[in-house]
C-alpha cells in the first residue's frame, strides 16, 4: 500500500515568537532553524521580514536549509496593487522559495478590522497570491479565524481559500487563530471545506491550545484529509502555545493509524534526536524541561514504584505506550539500577574512561548520581561535570589543588562624580602541593563596567595558579545560566557553566547552593579542572 | 430540551500523587479535597486506604463533602473470597460511600501479569463488586488497560464489564493506563462497548496523556456516549499526567457544543474560582504555576503586541476564545518594542493611571521603555516595573526612601568543625527624609544554610524601613529568574523577581546589569516600591 505524504510546517521562529518573553536573536534563530532541518521538518518559517531588525537581518544571512525556507507576511492592503503594497515588498525582498501571507476569512473581521468590502477582502488574497506565484515563489495563504469564518458564514469563508487556490496557492492553511476550536468542530469543518471543493493534499492546519486540544485538533483535521499540518517545537507560541511537533511527530511516525497510513520527511533515524532538539530550545530559552512533555519528557517513561512495580520490572513495555529510545528519550524506574548502567557504560566512554560491565564503581557512581540529582544538580548537559564525577569514583582524578577559602565582595556607593558605581573585589586561597597562594581581583571589564562577584572570582582564580597557569590561559566562561531549582525540601539554585579554550572545544559544568556565589563557584572550579584533565596536567 | 447530566471523578488524591516526587501531607490532603468539594466536582477520590499510612490517616479523619467521597482499591486475588481479601478490606474499612476497584480486562495481563485465567479474573470482579454493592456501597470499576485490551481481544474486554455491571457496579471506567490511545480511537472503542450493550450513562473514562491528548481522549468518550470524566487538577499524574480537570471543565461549561448537552455538578459561579484552584494546588507543589496552561495560565489570555495589536484594542473578544473573567484568570496585553500609544494607554489605565490621549508624557514613556529594552530590560511580565517607570514620567512617584549604598559580602571557608560553609552578609544604608538608616543582616535560613548576597540584601532592606515597615511586613519572594541577555554590545544579567503578600497579589519586576547582584537589588526595590505605591503609602 503507497503511503500519502503529510507535510510538516514548522513556525517556532515567528508564531513560536509571538510568546510572551520571547525574542530570539539571530545566532538563536539560526541554531533552531538547525534544529528542525535536521529533525526533518518540511518548511522552517524564518519570521517576517520587514517586521524588525533581527527578523530582516537573519533573512539576509539566510541559513542553508533542506527543509523550504519560508517567509511569513500578510496579504496586500486594498487600495493599492500588490507591485506597491511596501509591506509585502519587504516579504518578497528575503528571497526565500516560499512565502506564506495570512489573511482574513471570517466575514465580521473583513468589515469591522479591516473595514473594506467582503470582495475587497477576496480580491487581496487573490492578488496578492498570484503576485507571488508570478515571482516564482511557493505560495501559502494562512486563513485567519477560519473555524469562527466558517461557523458564521460558511460559503464566504470557503469562497477565501478558493480564491487563494484559483490564483495558485500551494496550500491555503485553516487557521484557530484564537484557539477556541474542538477536535470535533475541526474534523467537520476540514471535511465539509473539502466536499467544497478545496483538495485536502493542498490543505493546512493551524491549531492553538487555548482549550488543551492543539495536537488533537491537528489529528483531526488530518483525520479528515487535510495533509499539512503546522506547529512549533515544544509547543512555544503566544498565550496557550500552538500545536507541538515535538508530540505530533512521533505520534505520525509510531501510532499505527498514522504510520501505516502516510510518511512524513522525519525518518525514524531523526527521530532519536527529538529529545535533544526539545531540550535545545529550552536551553535557549533559559527554561526547565517539562519533566511530563508527552514523548520528550524526563518523567515520560518514569515509572513510581507502586500498583505498577512488579509489572514494569517484568516487562516495561506493559505500561508504556512506545519504547522510549526512539525518540531519544530514557525509561526511569525508581529503585533499579539495571536500566541506568548500561547507560553510564555509554557515557563513560565518551569521555573516554573504561570501565568493565559489572565493575562495583558503577553501582556507586549511579548512587551518586542520584544523590545529587536529589540535591538539585543535573548532568544532562553538564558533561565534563559527570565526567569529574566518574573520574573522583574510579580513583582516576588527580588532586591539582584545594581551594581554602575565598571571599567576594560587591559594594555599591557613589563614586567621585556622583555617579552609583559598583566594584566587586574577591580574595581566593588556594592550596598547591604545600604552597598556600592567595590571589586577590576585581571585575571590571574593558568598558570599565563592573561584572560582578562570579566574574570577580573567575579572575582572582586564574590570577595565579602556579603550574597550572599555563593549561588555563586560554580559556573563557561563554555562558552562564541560572535557574533556581527543586533541591530536597529547599529551593536551590543550579548554575551551569559553559567554557571553551582557544582549540574551539567546550564542554559545560554545573554547581548547585542555596547560594548563588557558591553555586557559581563550584561550577567554575569544575570547568578549570577538566581543562586540566583533559590537558594532561600532573598534579603537584 | 433537557440536558444530560455528566459526572467529573477527580483523582488528584490518588493517582494525581502517583507523580514522581509527589507524596501529600494529611493536611495538604484536606485543602485540596477543600478545593475540589468548592469547585463542585462529583467523586473525590481520596487515596488507597492501606496502601500507605498517610492515605489510612486521611481516610480516618474523613472530610465532610458535598462530593461523593471515595476510596480506591483493587478487585479480590484469585484464591479468596472477597470477604476474606485483607486488602480489599482495607479499603472497605475507609467507610466511604463509594469504593473503586482497579481490575484487569486487557487478557495478556490477566494471564501473564497477574497468572490466573480468563474466568478467574471475572470471577474476582464479579465477586469483589457483588460485595461492595452487598456492604451498601457504590460501587466502581476501573478496566485498567481497557483499549489496549478491547484491541487485542475485544469480546473479553466487555466481558469484564459486564461481569462489573451486572454485579451492579454503578459505573465501569475505561482506562487508557499507559496513554497511548488516540482519540478517534477512544471515540470508536467506546462506541462499539455502548453498541455491545454497555450502558454510556454507566461508562466513565480515565485518560493519560502520554500522546498529549488526554483531554481530547475524555472529550471523545463523552461524544460517543461516555457520561463519568476521571481527571485530576491541572493534570497532575504519573509520566505525562492525567487528563486536565482544570482544563475539561471550562469547556464543558464554555463551549456550547457540550455546554447545550449537558450540565455538571459545577456552576458557572463555582467557575470563577478555577484559576485560585488551580494556583492553590501549584502552591502545595510549591510549583511555579504554567503561564501557557489552558484557561488559567498567566499567558493564557495574554495579547503580545503586533500582527493583532489594532485588533485586540479596538476589541480583545476578537483574539480571545472565551471572557477570561469566567474561570477567574485576567487579560494581560504586555508592552513590547512594537507597542504603540494605545497599547499603552490601556497598560496605564490597567495600573490605574489616567493619562489623556495626546499627551506628551506617552512618548517620553515610550521612549524610555524602548531605550531600557535595548539595555536588555524586559516589561512583557514585569509589570510592576513598568507601572513604575510611568509613574516616574508622569511625575506620580513618590519619593519613598534613596538608596545611598550598600556592600554585602559571600564568605566561604571552614567552620570550628571543620566543615567548608559559607556566610553571606549585607549592609544597605537608605535615607527616609532626612533620616540615615543602616541595616545589617545575614542570609541564614531556618535549616541554617546561607541563601547567598541577593538574600542577604533583600533581608537588610526590609530589616528596617521606619514608616514603611508595616506595609511591606507581609511581602514575600516567591521566584527568582536570571538570564543572561544582549544589552548594547555587551552581555548583561537579566533578573526578574516575583513576589507575593498575604492578600495573595503577586507581582513581578525586573533588573538589568553587567552585576548580577546589582541587577538583583534593582528588582528589589521595585519589588518593595511597588507594594508601597499600591498600598497607598505615603513618602515622609
Amino acid at each position: 500500500m503507497t503511503l500519502e505524504r503529510l507535510y510538516i510546517y514548522d513556525t517556532t521562529l515567528r508564531d513560536g515568537q509571538q510568546t510572551q518573553g520571547v525574542q530570539f536573536s539571530e545566532a538563536e534563530k539560526l541554531i533552531i532553524a538547525r534544529t528542525l532541518d535536521d529533525l526533518g521538518v518540511d518548511y522552517i518559517e524564518g519570521g517576517w521580514p520587514g517586521a524588525n531588525p533581527t527578523d530582516s537581518a537573519f533573512f539576509e544571512a539566510a541559513p542553508k536549509t533542506r527543509a523550504t525556507f519560508t517567509a511569513f507576511g500578510m496579504t496586500k492592503r486594498a487600495g493599492r496593487s500588490a507591485e506597491n503594497d511596501d509591506v509585502l515588498a519587504a516579504v518578497l525582498n528575503a528571497r526565500t522559495p516560499a512565502v506564506c501571507l495570512v489573511g482574513k476569512t471570517h466575514d465580521f473581521h473583513v468589515t469591522t478590522a479591516l473595514g473594506i468590502s467582503l470582495e475587497e477582502n477576496l480580491e487581496n488574497i487573490r492578488a496578492s497570491i498570484a503576485y507571488l506565484v508570478a515571482q516564482g515563489r511557493e505560495a501559502l495563504f494562512d486563513a485567519e479565524h477560519f473555524f469562527d469564518g466558517y461557523k458564521d458564514n460558511p460559503a464566504y469563508a470557503v469562497d477565501c481559500l478558493r480564491a487563494a487556490i484559483e490564483a495558485g496557492a500551494r496550500w491555503v492553511v485553516l487557521c484557530d487563530t484564537n484557539g477556541g476550536a474542538l477536535p470535533r468542530e475541526v474534523h467537520d469543518i476540514t471535511a465539509a471545506v473539502i466536499a467544497a471543493g478545496i483538495p485536502g493534499e493542498r490543505l493546512g492546519i493551524h491549531t492553538h491550545d487555548d482549550t488543551g486540544n492543539a495536537v488533537a485538533n491537528s489529528l483531526a483535521a488530518v483525520d479528515a484529509g487535510a495533509r499539512q499540518i503546522q506547529g512549533t517545537l515544544n509547543g512555544l507560541g503566544e498565550r496557550c502555545g500552538n500545536a507541538n511537533l515535538v508530540t505530533l511527530i512521533p505520534t505520525l511516525l509510531l501510532k499505527p493509524a498514522y504510520a501505516e497510513r502516510f510518511e512524513t520527511g522525519v525518518s525514524r533515524e531523526a527521530l532519536k534526536g527529538l529529545t535533544r532538539a526539545s531540550r535545545t530550545l529550552d536551553d535557549i530559552l533559559n527554561r526547565v524541561p517539562m519533566k511530563q512533555a508527552a514523548y520528550v519528557g524526563a518523567s515520560a517513561f518514569a515509572h513510581k514504584a507502586g500498583l505498577h512495580a512488579s509489572a514494569i520490572l517484568k516487562d516495561p513495555a506493559t505500561y508504556e505506550h512506545i519504547d522510549p529510545a526512539l525518540v531519544g528519550n530514557e525509561r526511569i524506574i525508581p529503585m533499579s539500577n539495571q536500566a541506568g548502567q548500561s547507560n553510564l557504560l555509554r557515557r563513560l566512554s565518551e569521555a573516554g574512561l573504561k570501565v568493565e560491565k559489572g565493575d562495583p564503581a558503577l553501582g556507586r557512581i549511579l548512587e551518586e548520581i542520584k544523590q545529587r540529582e536529589a540535591q538539585g544538580y543535573s548532568y544532562d548537559t553538564a558533561q565534563a561535570s559527570f565526567e569529574l564525577l566518574a573520574r573522583r569514583a574510579l580513583g582516576q582524578m588527580p588532586r591539582y589543588f584545594e581551594v581554602k577559602r575565598y571571599k567576594v565582595t560587591v559594594e555599591r556607593r557613589k563614586n567621585k562624580y556622583d555617579q552609583m558605581v559598583s566594584l566587586s573585589e574577591a580574595v581566593v586561597v588556594v592550596k598547591i602541593g604545600d604552597k598556600k597562594r592567595l590571589s586577590v581581583s576585581e571585575s571590571m571589564d574593558e568598558h570599565g563596567n563592573d561584572r560582578g562577584p562570579v566574574n570577580a572570582l573567575a579572575n582572582a582564580l586564574a590570577k595565579d595558579l602556579g603550574p597550572y597557569q599555563r593549561y588555563i590561559d586560554d580559556m573563557q566562561l561563554v555562558d552562564f545560566k541560572v535557574r533556581i531549582t527543586g533541591g530536597g525540601t529547599e529551593a536551590v539554585t543550579r548554575v551551569i557553566i559553559d567554557s571553551e579554550d582557544r582549540e574551539g572545544r567546550r564542554w559545560s559544568t554545573v554547581g548547585v547552593s542555596p547560594n548563588i556565589v557558591d553555586a557559581s563557584f563550584e561550577a567554575l572550579l569544575d570547568a578549570i579542572k577538566w581543562k586540566l584533565v583533559r590537558d594532561g596536567a600532573k598534579a603537584q
